[in-house]
C-alpha cells in the first residue's frame, strides 16, 4: 500500500506525474479543497485500484488556464477500477468488484439525488450544487488520474460490472461509462433524438463522437458531425456519420447538401464556451457561435442538448461579458422556432447501467468511435499535449498496465 | 351582412376603428398579407360573430412601433364568438356554436400539427412556421378585433363550448382561452410547475397574472409575482399571490424573505424582450434582465418557462445586437445549475379544452385574476392607451354588446 | 428508555396492545421475520418516538385473516415521529428532527431505488422486491403502531419537516404523508388526472378520499367518488366531491346524471381485491368488480390507476382462482378502449416532499378530507373495530399524547 | 376506371377475389357497413392505386370465424399506394404521390385525434371509438386488399414518401409502415424498451418479429422471442434475436439460460386472445397464458406492451367468460411487481414518419425481419391459407405487379 502516483496540474499548459498519498477515508486538506470539506469522514467510501482513467476535454480547460484551478490540483474524473478496500458503512460493494465511477460525485441522500439529478447533488460541494473528482471549485475531492483513488458514497455511486472477465475484454469501451458516453448520450436525449431523427452534433472531440455514436444507438436516421479538424471529421466518418467542415463556412448549407433540407430535428452542442467562429472566423474564439448556429439549423419545434461546458467565470475570455459567462445569444431566433434548451452536467447514473448493457451485448463500439488510446500513466503529459493539439484520440491512462490487451 | 367594424394599427402609438369588408372564404390582399397567401381559398373556414375579442400585450409591441407592422393592419388574435356561416368543407362545427379560437392558426395536417405543435404550423404562413390573426409577419390573416372574423381550418382549430347558456354566464373567463390563459399555463407547465412547487412569475401583466393563476391551479405551494407596477402587484395579491417589487431591488432577496430560501423551483418569464432593469436600473430597458434574473433565482435543476415574447428583429432596440434579437445572457450560470429553457408561442390547442373544463366547473376564476374589463369595440383606442400606461386590466372588446352582464 | 407498547395481531379479528422491546439497530428474530434478515445490522437507521401512527385499510386485510400474517406480528406502517437516536452511519438526519416515514422501506442503493421505484426496493426483503413495516411477507421489519420504532436507511427514507412548530400545527395532515395521501395521489397521477379532468374514484375509504382530495389538488374539474357506505359518501361530499352509491346500481348511469356523459377521463381503483358487487350483488364479494366497472366507465384512451391492493395469495377468497390472485377481467373491453393500467405500491418518496409543501402552504386539507381522528395507542383495538365496521374515519394512534391539540 | 378486384371473406375459412365497384367519394351500403355511415360524403378522401397491401394476423381472426364478420366483407387494412384521384377538399396530397396509409382511420378533428390517439378516433365509426379498413364492427370502410381503395381524411391520414424512386427501391419495407412495424414498435415503446433493455416478445408472427426488430432499433441489449413454431423462431434468429420454444415448457427457465436471470426488463404480447398454453398445454387455447406468463417473467417495475388483440366478444372461445372477452388474469402478481399494462390499437400516425426515416436511411431491414413475400392479388387465398398454417412469412399482395423487383 506504499505510494500513489498521480497527474497534477502545475501551471498553465503543464501537468506532471507526482507521488501523492495513498487514499484513506478522510478528505484531507490540499490544493483546491474547500475548507468546509477538510476532515470530512468518508466511511461510505471505497478505495479503487484504477484500471482505466481518461483525460477529458474539460481537464483541458483547466490546463489551458481558462479556470482558477490551483497549482498542485490532482486531475482526473473519468475512473474505472477495482475495489481494494471498503469503508465500514459500505454494504453492497465488495473488494474485487470491477466498477465504473460516475464523474459526478453524489450523496444519494439529498433532494436532487432522489430526483435522479446527481449532477447537482447538494451535499458534496460546499460551494454550489454538483461536484466532480479532481476539478476546480468542486469541493476538493482528489482526482483519479492516479494509481488509486477514493470514491465516496460508494453504494450509491458505483456501477459494478456483472462479470469481471467479460468486462476486461471490453474494458476500453466500459471506461467511457464514467463520463463521455453518458454525456454524449444525455446531449442526444435532451435534444430529443429518437428513432428516425436527423441530428447535428457540433464538435468532433470525444464528447461529440460519443454523442454521434449515441445518436446512432438511439436509432437516428442521419447523424451529422461538424468540426474544424479534418482528422476528427475523418474519425466521425469511420463509423458512419456524415460530416460538415465548419472551416469551409456555415454548416447550414452543407447540411442541405446532405439532407435535402437545411435543417435537422435535433442539435447537440458538444463544444461549449471555447467555440470558434465558422468559415473565415474559424481562427477566432466566438463563444456563442455554436449555440447561435444550432438555433439557425435546428427545425422549429426542435430541441438543443447542450452537454458542452459553459462556465460562470472565464479568466481567459476575450471580453468582459464572456469573462463572467455572459454570451450574446440570438434568443429571439430560438423563441420564434419554439426551441427548448437543456444544459448542465450529465447525471451519469441516469444512463450508465443501460449503456453498459449495450456495450456488453455488442450494440455499440464506443471505444472505436472515440478512438480510445491507452497510454501509461507516466506518459500523461504527452497525452494532454497531443489531445490539446487536436489528436482524434481519447487518451486512457493505464496506471497498472492492465489495458495492453484492451 | 352589411359592414364590419375593426381595430386597425395606423401608425406608431395609434389605433383606430375602421370599416373593413365582411369576411368571406378567401384570403384577400391587404396590409401585411403575404403575397403567397393572396387568393387562398378557405372552404374549411367559418365566419364568427365575435362575442369577445381581447387586447393583448403582444399587440402593444406593434402599436409601440417595435415591429415592422404595416399601417392599416387589422389587429386582434384573441377571439371568442358565435359561428354564423360555415365553409363547404366544414363538418363538425355548426352555425350557432359558441367557440373559442386559439390565437395560433394551424392547418391540422402538417407534421407539426400532428405532433401537437400548433404554434409552429408549417402550412399557414409562407414566411416561417407559425401564424396568428392580425399580426405582423404571420401570413396576413385578418385580425379579430372586429365585429366578424373568418377562422380557417375550423374543424381543427375551434373549441366548442358544450352549453351555450352556461358558457355565456362565464364568457369573460372563457374569453381568456384564446391566448393568455393557455399561454400562462404553458409557461408554468414548461417551467415544471406542479403540486407543491414554489414559483416565481416575472411580470404582472395579463400573461403573468394568468401564469400565476395557472400555477395555483396546478397545485403550486407558493406563487410569487414580480413587477415594477404597484397596481398590477396589488392585483396579483388579490387572488393569493405573494409579490416582489423589482423596482426596490433584486428579487432574490425579497424571495428569501417570503420563502426562507433565496430561490424557487420554477421560473416563468412573462415579460419578454421589452424588459427593464431592476432596482435603480428600472427606468432603462434591459432586455436580458428577466432571463438572467430567473437563472439567478431558480434552483439548480429547475426549469424556465418563457412565454414572454423574444423577437428576431426589434427596430426599437437600444443596441445593434438587440435589434437583431441577440441578448447578453449568462448562459454559464444556467449551465452550472443544469437549467432547461422552454421558449415559443404556446400551442393553445394543447391546453384549451382542459382549461375550459376548469372554468366551467369553477376551479379557477381567471377573469377575476386578470381583471378582465369589457369595453365597447368603439372604445378600443382608449383600451390600448390605458393598457399601455400599465392599467392592471385585461381589456375585452365587446363588438356586439353581449358582455354587459358578464 | 424503558418499555415500548405496540399493537400486535393476535388472531383473526383481534389486535392487542403489547409490551415489546425498545428498538435498537439490529433486526431481531420474531413473528414474521425472514430468516435471512435476522441479525441484520442497521447502523444507517434511526429510532423514532412516534408522534402519529395510523391504522391502514391494508392492516385490516391481515386482521380479517385474508393473509398468512403470523400471530404476534407487530402492525403499523404509517409512521410520523421525532428522531431520538441515530445510527453511527447516519449523516443528514439529527436527533430532534420531526420526520415522516414512507411506508415502503427502501435501501437507496439498488437499481430500483435509483430509478425512484422505492416500492420495489431489491435489498430489504429477501422474499421479493418491496417491503413495509409490520406487514406479512415483507421481510420482518417491526411495525410502527408503537411508542418507538426503528427506521432503516434513514438518510434516504425519511422526510424532515422544515419547521418543527409549524409542523406540529398541521401534524394530523402531515401524518397522512406516510401512506394514504401519496397513495391516493399516485393513483390519480397514474390515472392521468390533470387540470380539467373528470375522475371517478372507486371506494370512499381513506385511500379513496385521499385520492379524491389529490384529484382536486391536481386541478380536476369534477371528482366523483363511489361506495356502498352512506357515511363515507357523505364524507366525500363534505369537501366538494360528487358521489355515486354503488349499492343503487351500476355507477355508469349515475355518472351520466352528473356529467351528462356516462364516462370519465380517469379511473382510480381505491378498493382492491376485497371488492363487492354493485346493485343487488353488493352483498357478495366480487373481486374483479371494480376493475371491470372502471374499464366500462372510463373513456377510450383513458387510464386506470390502481392503488387498491391485489394480492398474490388470498386464503379467504371465494374461489380457487381468486385464492391465488387470479381474477376474471374483461381485458377485451380495456383493449378496445386502448386503456392503460398502473398497479402496485405507491413509491411514497416520489411524492411526499411536494405534498408536504402543499399541506404546509394550506393548499389542501387532507386530514379533514379523510376525517383523521386521533385516539390513544391503548385504544387501538377499538379503532380497528370501528374502522372495520366502516366508520368514515382515519384513525391516528397517539402513543405519546401529542395530538390532542392537532 | 373500369373494375376493381378485391379480396372478400365469404365464410369460415374462405376468402375469394371478387370484382367490386371502383371507389368514389361516398361510403355506400354493403356488407358490414354501419347504417349511420351509409351515404357519408368523403370529399376529403383520395383514391389510391394500391402498390402493396398486406395480409394481417388480425384478418385471420375474421377468416377463422372468431368474429361476427359478415360474408362479403372486403378485407385489408395494410395499404400502400399511389394517389390517382383527390377529393375536392384535399389540399396537401397530390395525384402521383406514393403514400402509406395507417390502418386506423382517423378524422383529424376530434379530441382523440388532436391528442394523437388516432386508434380511437371519435368520428369515423358510429359503433365505438376507433376504426380500420375492411374490418368487422369498424364502421364499414371498404377494405384495401384490392386494386383501388378510397382513403378518407387524406390530408390527415396519409404519409407521403419524399422521393418516389427511392421509395420504390424499398417498397417492401415501406409497406410495413401501414400496420405491423408501428404496431410492433408501439408494443416496445409502451413496454418501456430503450437502449440497453432486455426484452421478451411473446409471439414470432409478423407483429412479434416487427416488435423484435423495433426493440433492436430502440437499442435493446437482448431481444428474446418466444413461440411454438420452429420456422418462425428460426426467422427470429435470422436477424439476431435469441429465441425460446414455449412448447418445451415455461419460458422463464429458458430466459434464465440466456440472460443469467429469469426475468426481462420489458414484456411484449404479440399474440393476443388466441394464445395457447406452454409446454404440455401447448395444444390447447389458453387465452390468458401470454399475459400471465409476461407478468411472471417481467421484472418488478417493468411494463407490458400489449399490441396483441384482445376482443370484447369471441364467438369461438372455449368458455363463456372468454366469449365476452373476460380472462382469468393473475392481477395480484402484476400488482406485487408494480407492473403497468398498455393495451389497444397502435396509433400508427404517432410513429410512421420516424420509422419511414429509419427505413429510408438503412437503419432497419424490416421486410427481411418479417420475411415479406409478395404474391399476386389473385393468389390471396393461398396466402391466407399458408399464413394460417404458420408460414414464417408476411404476405404482401401485389395488385398491379409492381413489387416484382422489390
Amino acid at each position: 500500500m506504499a505510494g500513489n502516483k498521480a497527474v497534477a496540474y502545475v501551471g498553465k499548459g503543464t501537468v506532471e506525474v507526482q507521488d501523492i498519498d495513498y487514499p484513506d477515508f478522510v478528505l484531507h486538506d490540499g490544493p483546491g479543497v474547500n475548507k468546509d470539506n477538510v476532515g470530512r469522514e468518508v466511511h461510505h467510501g471505497v478505495i479503487l485500484k484504477n484500471v482505466a482513467t481518461n483525460i477529458c476535454g474539460s481537464d483541458q480547460h483547466m490546463v489551458r488556464g481558462r479556470t482558477t484551478a490551483p497549482e498542485g490540483l490532482v486531475l482526473g474524473h473519468e475512473i474505472t477500477g477495482e475495489v481494494v478496500e471498503t469503508g465500514r458503512d459500505v454494504e453492497y460493494v465488495h473488494v474485487g468488484d470491477l466498477v465504473s465511477v460516475p464523474f459526478n460525485i453524489a450523496c444519494g441522500r439529498c433532494r436532487n439525488c432522489k430526483e435522479g439529478k446527481t449532477g447537482i447533488c447538494l451535499n458534496v460541494n460546499p460551494d454550489r450544487p454538483g461536484s466532480a473528482y479532481g476539478y476546480v471549485d468542486m469541493g476538493g475531492w482528489v482526482g483519479g488520474q492516479a494509481e488509486y483513488v477514493m470514491v465516496p458514497y460508494a453504494d450509491w455511486n458505483v456501477l459494478k460490472f456483472p462479470d469481471r472477465d467479460r468486462a476486461m475484454e471490453k474494458i476500453l469501451d466500459l471506461a467511457m461509462l464514467s463520463d463521455i458516453f453518458p454525456t454524449g448520450f444525455h446531449g442526444c436525449v435532451s435534444a430529443g433524438v429518437g428513432v428516425g431523427s436527423t441530428v447535428y452534433v457540433a464538435g468532433a472531440g470525444p464528447v461529440g463522437l460519443a454523442a454521434a455514436a449515441s445518436a446512432q444507438l438511439l436509432g437516428a436516421a442521419v447523424v451529422i458531425v461538424g468540426d474544424l479538424n479534418a482528422e476528427r471529421l475523418a474519425q466521425a466518418r469511420s463509423f458512419g456519420c456524415e460530416t460538415v467542415d465548419v472551416s469551409a463556412g456555415d454548416p447550414k448549407e452543407q447540411i442541405a447538401d446532405i439532407l435535402g433540407v437545411p435543417e435537422v430535428d435535433c442539435g447537440v452542442d458538444a463544444v461549449g464556451f471555447e467555440a470558434r467562429g465558422h468559415g473565415r472566423d474559424a481562427e477566432t474564439e466566438k463563444p456563442a457561435t455554436v449555440l447561435n448556429s444550432l438555433m439557425d439549423l435546428t427545425r422549429a419545434g426542435g430541441a438543443l442538448g447542450i452537454p458542452g461546458l459553459y462556465v460562470t467565470g472565464d479568466p481567459g475570455a476575450a471580453d468582459e461579458a464572456a469573462r463572467e459567462g455572459s454570451l450574446s445569444i440570438r434568443i429571439g431566433l430560438g423563441w420564434a422556432k419554439s426551441h427548448s434548451f437543456a444544459t448542465g452536467q450529465c447525471p451519469v447514473m441516469r444512463y450508465h447501467r443501460q449503456l453498459m448493457m449495450a456495450i456488453l451485448h455488442d450494440r455499440v463500439q464506443i471505444a472505436q468511435a472515440v478512438n480510445a488510446t491507452p497510454i501509461p500513466l507516466a506518459e500523461a503529459p504527452r497525452g494532454y499535449e497531443e489531445f490539446d493539439r487536436g489528436a482524434a484520440r481519447k487518451y486512457v491512462l493505464d496506471p497498472h498496465g492492465l489495458l495492453t490487451r484492451g
